[in-house]
């Protein structure tokens, strides 16, 4: 079992988001990169670079393959990509001549990530129009109502609860347009081959690329990405916009709730081993610490901005360790976030009645 | 003097970027402070909020106010903030009921900088633009070079000098692409009044800010983002993806430099005070160590993001020891990429003759 | 299944550390919980705050209890902690009265930590002692051999492997010293209760704090350090020191394996999916990425020492995201660094014979 | 002017530490480079390295040259260090045969560090000690005051002031304790020559390292410290350390400040442009932003552990930029923490009488 808190025996029962785990599980992972090998064969077949009946063989076979992720385990130690060796079982499966041959393991491992982005974009999308609609729906239910304004901490003037909803609302749809616009920069087909010059495909480049793209939904891309990670770490960049928006959510929703403050109201709220009666706004302080973790994760991806040459093991590794905990910790703050907006019973100063 | 490496006597030698300090200078915000000031009185006497004769003749004195800076530094450990400071010096100068009313520090500190980020990035784009025509420049010198392609730092199949320098040119456009999209998200009025509500400003309050924005010539705004920074973070954010395509850059120059590698030829380099013949590849590392500290710094702006309430003295303090040095880095960077650009004498492996 | 690294399916076959991960495992941390609640019923008996009998037959049911994560998990949501639910659970096994009463959350989880912290430590000083060892061998092999001395990466004047080696290796005894020094900080019993003062526990707070020192192997304390944790953020910065300089010696070893350098030797070394003849610096590139990583995590844990109050939520919480993963790195990285030492077989520029 | 907080011509009102400015300004700095130039030259005279009554003159003349800095500004662009033009000065001024050889430009910038962190430590120890006091004070005046005791945000169960302030002041203590044992890990001389192998000086390297470290009062150094950077990095943990002690107090202050909670009043404080009356929290919250931002820059130091081969332009450079803000930073919120402790009026729940 693991330390890891998104896949924690126990720690997962806070941490843990069901839905965006599925799509970065390394069964997922190993279906993308499979359907680019698959694409791979089709493409390459249909290209005139392999012998068309064994690619069209080889590409069923591959999609339906069944992988001993133990003998990748075994080869990543010494390969340190698991593509050497999914491709050498791949070839035990189906004609070998039509497998992989002039692509290279970033181009199956990248790609694969952009499939991945694609379904973690949709599922953030999903969740920041459904933020937005549970946020619009406290602000009709409680946006009249009077809060004492709090600048620098101190009570400053009067205002309403809409005027401080709003300050947690309107980025959300600023996201969705960011997100919009940098999906295109990610959800793009990796194709270079050895150096990433696409030697080995020829005068057949472009058609492979072309196919490629086609066949899984991806944009093309006239060069390989290998060392042009900026579509990545801007995407997550965004990703710890999101986090911040909600972490500041989070905040504020802690400091309303304190006994002299009072200005929330929530159903649920956590329990204290010593102290029974307290409610801890344990999600509310969950979005501080998922917004502080993802700002401060943002950094290892913009250090690994710098790869070295045609391609860096070093940058390209620590982008592994750090951007799918990124996507976890998104798309659990955005569940929390959602959750405390059900359970939120009262906004603004309680009134005796 | 200063301890910080751009303003240092003999260290901004290296790190100093005088075009990009002239827009951060404080005369500069001092002036975009006064720009605001002036635009407010003539906005609210226009709107009927201040008599419209005082407001005139505010505008007019603000405009050309000569600030004591002493006075405003003597304020700052109190107030946190130049503003009530600089309020107060102004009503000395100007009538008093037609200076600043309805505003907050807030209002006037942040569209300074919306000013201050306007001439900034026309600067990045102008430099961004530069660069990728003195990189052209060099592919087409000498893009048919062969050149060792270097996957994981080791030889891997030959390819050529324009394979290479293409990496380093594709994200330049993107960039600039990038900064056309970010650009209404920051230079566009911070208008909010005591708790951001522009409560002050009643009914008037959309005519104020349209007449704010119009004469400042940035967008209007429909609420203030006094605590909504993802603008200004996702500037950071670029600020970064900049320098770290530029420390790629200095990383492969680096690395191309080494004797026994020998793929780059510059003209210049660094001396030695030990090793009068050493040519180090001063500028190459320093695109390394600018894209390190800019790749740092961006976390500290998206810590920032959590502001409380409806104004944090916290965070947006941090704003201010962080973003400043984030853009002088980001300037220096792109010069010191030009400058490399033009001293390169050949790219690709030497060849004897 | 996992996305996280060193639990994954197959990546965790070049990240994972089995013996460092055994001591971060769940059942372990539960263990040391376990051992908390087992000393502290044993603890408060012979304080007499609980009955003496009741209080063995607990402490003797806990310390074998079998706890159902499941229900922890379930409950993590909602409290935010384990324990509320574990002591749930025990109290179905023990007489309640016996169990727990006086100690809060935070005293059990970090205690635990304490007796993680424990284990690592001398985990990672052994690794530090071996590697300490075998660079020395590698000094007394090939210590006299010539090396070209590089700084600013550019060829400097001749030095020998010895001092290259004596860069690598110097810094590890230090680490020793360091850890030596910092053991005592972590390693100490966490006991506050409700608030943090041990009220609770009245006059027999001083005797119950020592009887769980004692009990644990762990240091007194005069206070709980609940809302202190320099200890734990210096522990932190100690763990990516010692990855900086492992991080040091796999930048070395890559720079010295490219072709055209060729300072070093190693038998081993990753393939490609495209070329099987490259010997990729594969170990030595994930030191450099492991160094990196905890670079960056750290500053998590330096942002963590915000705690509010009596006890944060929000920045605790934010320790059990990064700190079992920095563990893991440094575990990881010394097990790699070894592994290089162990298949050098030449150090220093080849010779032709 | 610059835009650096710290000597910004009005920020610096809340920023500056003049104490802390005047150790690290480049008058200083430069004092120190000189200390190092001409105890070399006394100490390689007393070596027989280089001729005895010249070697005391260059020394003589050394110690009292004026300097050119915009000369040095004009040298750093190429040489990327400022001992090159520096040396150059001096050979003007001294007998040059017995000025600088044998020494290179990281012997005399790192030296001069060790110098500059010596007198910043004394400075930090002498305010942590202060501090200390202010709060011992504090705690003797207030410390019997009832406080409710918050975890979580929460109101949890009563306790008195001293439990909160003792939360404050225990980490001072063992912050000096760390103290001790960091100087002589960065108060060493820093003697290694072109490679950093000591090799220009010989048999007479010891007699020359124990005559620099007797001369300048720093420890003496087995080998050079050029590549292994864990003392300069591992100090700089530290300042973080110190700066999230009060960090902790600034956002306990700020918190107890809140209308509705009034656990604290202060003389002073803030005034608002927009709010005359309000009275701000700026220090505390100052105290906040100074920890997130060393929170932050202490990561950078962190990455720059990964120094190339016998000496990293790269890493080092990046030492520059951040390392002298922490110490700044650090100078600041002592400074501040103490003020803010002399300021209390009343610690503990208002009481009305």
């Amino acid at each position: 079992m693991t330390s890891a808190v998104f896949d924690h025996p126990w720690l997962s029962g806070l941490f843990n988001d069901p839905e965006m785990a599925a799509l970065l599980s390394p069964e997922r992972q190993m279906a993308h990169m499979l359907a680019f090998e698959a694409a791979w064969s089709r493409a390459c077949g249909a290209a005139g670079l392999f012998d068309s009946d064994k690619a069209n063989e080889a590409a069923t076979v591959i999609a339906s393959a069944e992988i001993d992720f133990a003998d990748i385990a075994a080869g990543m130690a010494q390969d340190g990509v698991p593509v050497p060796r999914l491709v050498k079982q791949l070839k035990t499966l189906a004609p070998p001549e039509a497998v992989h041959s002039g692509a290279t393991s970033q181009d199956v491992v990248d790609t694969a990530l952009a499939l991945t982005l694609r379904e973690a974009s949709t599922l953030i999308d999903t969740r920041l129009a459904a933020l937005d609609t549970a946020l619009a729906e406290l602000e009709a239910r409680f946006g009249e109502a009077p809060l004492m304004g709090r600048t620098r901490m101190q009570a400053a003037t009067e205002i309403t609860v809409r005027d401080r909803v709003l300050a947690w609302r309107l980025p959300l749809s600023g996201h969705r347009e960011r997100l919009v616009a940098l999906r295109p920069q990610v959800e793009r087909v990796q194709i270079g081959g050895a150096s990433g010059d696409r030697k080995a495909l020829g005068d057949k480049a472009d058609a492979v690329v072309a196919a490629m793209a086609q066949e899984l939904g991806l944009a093309s891309t006239e060069k390989a990405w290998h060392a042009m990670r900026e579509g990545v770490v801007g995407y997550a960049s965004f990703l710890s916009l999101v986090t911040g928006t909600l972490g500041k959510i989070g905040g504020d929703v802690a400091l309303m709730a304190q006994q002299g403050i009072g200005d929330i109201a929530l159903s649920g709220g956590g329990g204290s081993s010593a102290m029974p009666h307290k409610q801890n706004p344990v999600a509310a302080e969950l979005l501080v610490t998922l917004a502080r973790y993802n700002a401060t994760q943002v950094s290892a991806m913009h250090h690994a901005m710098l790869h070295e040459q045609e391609r860096s093991g070093v940058a390209w590794t620590l982008e592994w360790m750090v951007l799918p905990q990124m996507l976890m910790t998104t798309g659990r703050a955005l569940a929390v976030a959602q959750d405390i907006a059900g359970k939120v019973t009262r906004l603004g100063a309680a009134t005796d009645s």
